[in-house]
């Protein structure tokens, strides 16, 4: 059925195929981008199409950047020889934001899952195992989620480089500071506990 | 803290300032879109300009429209003397659904709200006084939401057009089909029982 005009429909079907929006939030989307000045929507249409233009990975570290190599890579007061293994760009912006780390990054977006079907050659592996190669790296810290996927992808990335010669850490799991141990799951309790240190 | 290059940041920013819209959906929202083939953020950018730049009101029941008329106004086969007053092209949309409504419309784009600063002169209401007085219209049906603003532009709208010598009617609030009474608050229980009917 046809309840609204063609180009209001069109708009609605394309907003509703964004992940997370559905059919109802793309139709209260598309009035409220109809009833905003002509300048707004074209900005944020331009901001669409230039990020998707002028956005591309960098040749060194994969993340997303506008520039050939990203701001993190080019600059010569990060240590080069530690490299934190993200599975993607939001994990990234995650660790510099702490501002607690000094080195630089592999992004491999997306982690091993063989449920989704994701394999090793999906996500940006064999470019780490290139890296090594090429680049003096002293420490590599797996910073993959503690998801199942993560897990895999850490485990699948430490046999494959440790006979490289690099140091291969793993980021801690445990129970977040702050949290309440009664709303922790049972995993991470028990992660935490395997994990502890002597004080 | 510039964690993202430009465009993305610029996207985000944009993507942000959509009502539903925060700070992390925009940021899944934009990588999402940077990972999207070309021509699908291009489509979805031109669905946005597309919009904007041809949808407008219809002359005769401001529904946003590509046409001067409506579909539904242009229709000889809907009954032009019954007009329902809806307050947003959503709500004519849900009532074009039923399949069951066979007049026109009239689209207020809003309700009536001190709290909000929305005054009469801010919704299409001096329209449907002016379509009253040149149009052959029999009955006005009330079918603004049953929330605080929607009843006090019901009732307004009421006041202002009865001495017009049309005929006023607002649609019936009470129990939803197959709604639990258990579960249905207190106003709209006593609606129902003050709007039961004879059996």
């Amino acid at each position: 059925m046809n309840l609204y005009s063609g180009p209001i429909n069109h708009l609605i079907e394309e907003l509703a195929a964004l992940p997370g929006v559905g059919e109802k939030t793309a139709g209260r989307l598309a009035f409220y981008v109809i009833n905003l000045p002509k300048e707004r929507v074209e900005r944020l249409a331009n901001a669409l199409t230039e990020a998707k233009e002028r956005v591309h990975y960098c040749r060194e570290c994969f993340t997303l950047t506008d520039d050939e190599i990203c701001p993190v890579c080019a600059n010569a007061k990060r240590d080069h020889q530690t490299v934190m293994v993200v599975e993607n760009v939001r994990d990234l912006a995650a660790y510099e934001k702490t501002g607690r780390f000094e080195g630089v990054y592999h992004v491999l977006h997306g982690a091993i899952s063989p449920m989704l079907g994701v394999g090793p050659a999906d996500v940006k592996i064999k470019e780490l195992v290139e890296r090594i190669g090429h680049e003096d790296i002293e420490e590599v810290i797996l910073a993959t989620g503690s998801s199942l996927e993560g897990e895999t992808t850490a485990m699948y990335i430490s046999k494959l480089i440790k006979p490289l010669g690099v140091k291969v850490t793993r980021i801690a799991s445990g129970v977040p500071v702050g949290g309440d141990l009664e709303y922790i799951d049972e995993v991470t309790l028990t992660r935490a506990l395997e994990g502890r240190t002597e004080l």
